[in-house]
């Protein structure tokens, strides 16, 4: 029997644009060893998610990016091999952020538990894991949807907008989703139980998107940006709320769209329909993630919530998928099956 | 003696740009007479704010445009020359929104009684009315300063600026104001106790705002728009607050201003940095109007609120008054002196 080695995805380059498999390295490298408090884990499922891209880069954000032959970051769900923690042991599963890599080591504080008795474990990567914490406290916390309001939410067959618009759904609002093809459009109306959903890739996008919010617009969740923002703006109604967590039409954006220069429509448009923007991302509301995580399960255990996710093979093939989640290729929360 | 008449300044056309005197018509018309509930008044001062020029236009927007030929909208303080209602009685002095002429009717229960024991009758339109409540509504609600944050104030010589900044201290943060001459940022340092003031006509106003603000700024205070938004933009810290009550270097523009279109890169930030944009205008909270009043009028009485007027004598000069006011040349809260 070989001695396992550990395959790693490493950075190759920054991206510029779009990424390329080319910006991507496969490397092998040995199994590391975990030092007292410590744990090693085996990846069973790797998260791929749009945040990644802003890693790639090395512009400013909220977190630093990864360095040039840096192994990516990324959420995995793993099996522990060998515990130095005393609370984890051999054969439980965790998740934690291992990255693109077969193995891993890390604190196993920092690791949280998956019981694999409540739902399928990959769940920890997608709808009881960041994007379902995501879309539970910023819409719950910045969204504020009331019975009766219109909650349009972009990216709607994704890891987060699907869950957003149900939670907007439980709590009495209407749901109307944005969708990249008339397939996911189905899905987030039949399966997810929108109200109403309508393909940005249709020529009437506008019009469709107006006809889906007779009375407008209470709460917009923004996840993508450009056209899809600038069509919700002229319907927004006042005091709507804007949760932005994302824009991923954007990230692979290598200039400003031309001009005109829209901010002072948009700093218009605040004022006189007294709009809330606010940014966020899951780790400003850590405090809730307990909760949200516990009210979560329950809707899922009550049939209320339904999610669906898009399964690659083979950590080999990430980079490929990474690439497609960028541009809408992914049907549900993205997961790398790693072994 | 001749029978008094009232004189009206009413919108002869809307403009295009920057009002021209040719906007406006001085017509003379007779005395109304007050029906029962009703109360008849003499103004004594009209206020000339920035708002106004919304209402010269026919966009749509948070109240309905004032018509072609008809009265222009003022808050006005006035003398009551004859009451149907019987809380208010002949000498009393009253605000309400009686528009630009000599005499106005209202219903008495839209009036505000006007203390003179208080404080000059005129700060009614100022640091005791709309722009005041503006100010600290605006403030405490979305500003939120904490004690040693940064808050930054545009147009900190004007009726609001000067209060946010004032208030902004009395909370314990440091107030940094921007203002459009020398003689001005000397004001609102010396006179009002800004920590700092930066001209905005300084050929290196951005470096200087930067220098102003060396651990950032976590409030922005935004009634100006333009270049002074895009410099704050930059030195924005992560969960910075940005009440948004107007943007007076727009409000001339005919145009939008060239490309690249700024939105990405202006979300981005958003969500980079966390932060919260909110427009409001202040009868969103009206009631907190009450609790306002008293508190500014305590802080006038503590001698911890300083508030400059900026008088002009005549209704026929208001036109000129606030065409003016649209280009920063007014130096303190406009007020025309009526009667």
């Amino acid at each position: 029997m070989s001695e396992p080695i550990n395959r790693q995805i490493v950075l190759a380059s920054r991206p510029v644009g779009k990424p390329q498999p080319s910006d991507f390295k496969l490397q092998e490298s040995s199994i590391p060893t975990p030092q007292e408090g410590e744990v090693l884990c085996r990846t069973r499922y790797l998260s791929l998610d749009p945040y990644m891209r802003g890693r790639m880069s090395s512009s400013k954000s909220y977190a630093a990016p990864v360095e040039i032959n840096g192994v990516l970051t990324g959420g995995t769900v793993g099996e522990v091999i060998e515990s130095k923690f005393a609370e984890l042991q051999a054969g439980d599963i965790v998740f934690g952020y291992g990255g693109w890599q077969d193995y891993w080591v890390l604190k196993g504080k920092s690791l949280n538990k998956v019981d694999p008795e409540v739902a399928p474990i990959s769940t920890a990567t997608g709808v009881l894991g960041m994007p379902g914490v995501t879309a539970y406290t910023g819409l719950l916390n910045i969204g504020q949807p009331k019975k009766g309001e219109t909650v349009v939410v972009a990216a709607a067959s994704g890891a987060v907008g699907s869950v957003v618009g149900q939670i907007a759904r439980i709590k009495g609002a209407r749901a109307v989703g944005i969708a990249g093809s008339v397939e996911k459009c189905e899905f987030v109306t039949k399966e997810l139980g929108f109200d109403y959903c309508v393909n940005h890739k249709s020529p009437e996008f506008a019009e469709e998107l107006k006809n889906a919010c007779p009375d407008g617009i209470d709460v917009y969740f923004e996840n993508v940006g450009g056209k899809v923002f600038e069509a919700v703006l002229h319907m927004l109604n006042e005091f709507a709320r804007i949760p932005v967590c994302g824009m991923i039409s954007m990230y692979n954006a290598t200039e400003l769209p031309a001009g005109p220069n829209l901010i002072p429509s948009l700093m218009r448009k605040i004022l006189v329909k007294r709009l809330t923007i606010r940014g966020f991302i899951v780790w400003d509301f850590a405090s809730q993630e307990k909760e949200a995580l516990q009210q979560l399960t329950e809707w899922i255990q009550q049939g209320k919530l339904v999610y669906k996710e898009d399964i690659v093979d083979g950590i080999e093939n990430a980079p490929e998928a990474f690439i497609g989640l960028l541009e809408g290729k992914n049907f549900g929360k993205l997961v790398v099956r790693v072994s």
